[in-house]
């Protein structure tokens, strides 16, 4: 409570975001409303502006502030390798490694029969639609490794099957990793995956 | 990097948000994109409102959408009680206590003779000037248990000493603790066992 209902209606608002409760989202508007000119008035017109324009890419359901996304639309990016991702998020991080050129395909999601959720309220049709249309080399499974993510990975690997070459990201010890912290899975996945140096 | 200019600059502006770094900055964009309608609308709207109207009470210190703030305009809060703090976020922590019916004086820091803070750079002079022009029957200092903050409350102390009723708050603010982050219980009982300077 700040005796202002203005700035009330602000700090409820804000405590909605992930990561920000009532007690952080005061602290994060006062110190908004002290840097007033410089963040308070260019948050207020950046969050106008994408509310206004985002949207999902109608080709590959990544976020961006056009019908179809920059990704989709730069020539640069038609290798003719799609990669498949469960999330925006999974996306944001696979263009933050900044090592692959081509296209992405976002699934909104992951099959599971615990949810309800089937391939038809994913975006896998449209996936096999792609292949079909699209020139489309190689489809890069790039799916969590979770139950839920395996499964939909399957599930997409039969639908494909014998029409495009399909991949996967290599299981392993992750860069930086310490063999005493990682999972037995991991290591196993690693072991049988070992390659001659 | 979202491969979206317009989404990149929302999540640069959220990322220098205190609590947010980048990480949590790009999760809290995703959301609101994905809630654009009832989330990230109304956060604009709200934030450009902030920004247009926010400023700092002319009488007392506070953040409020007027020249004068709620609290000091209130014929209600004009008990000659008046409560000095550090800084708006203890005025609001002890609206939230709700024990307090007078009000405020908001110093905007402490004296401090490492960063070279003199009376002249608080409100210090504010309060001397209200109590001799306004109607204060009793200052009550209500500033953090720091180091700086028992100097300062003796600084004032030794000023005001013999024009008006000097309390502190007593019982229940723990030695290093700050007044934002304690809860309501332990802010009321300090408030009623406020004694004598």
């Amino acid at each position: 409570m700040s005796s202002n209902s203005d700035i009330d209606a602000l700090i409820d608002l804000m405590a909605r975001l992930p990561g920000l409760g009532p007690r952080s989202a005061r602290r994060a508007v006062l110190h908004l409303i002290r840097k007033r000119t410089l963040l308070l008035g260019p948050l207020a017109d950046a969050m106008r502006l994408v509310a206004d324009t985002a949207r999902e890419c109608l080709n590959c359901g990544n976020v961006g502030t056009a019908d179809i996304c920059d990704i989709c639309a730069s020539h640069k990016r038609g290798t003719g390798e799609l990669c498949v991702v469960e999330d925006v998020a999974d996306l944001w991080a696979m263009e933050r490694a900044g090592v692959f050129k081509g296209r992405y395909h976002v699934l909104g999601g992951t099959l599971s029969a615990l949810d309800a959720v089937g391939p038809e309220d994913l975006r896998i049709p449209r996936l096999i639609d792609r292949v079909e249309t699209e020139a489309v080399s190689e489809v890069i499974l790039a799916l969590n490794a979770t139950v839920d993510g395996l499964t939909t990975a399957h599930y997409i690997a039969d639908r494909l099957q014998g029409r495009v070459r399909l991949t996967s990201l290599a299981q392993g010890v992750p860069i930086g990793g310490e063999l005493d912290y990682l999972d037995d899975g991991t290591i196993s996945a690693a072991l049988r995956a070992r390659k001659e140096i």
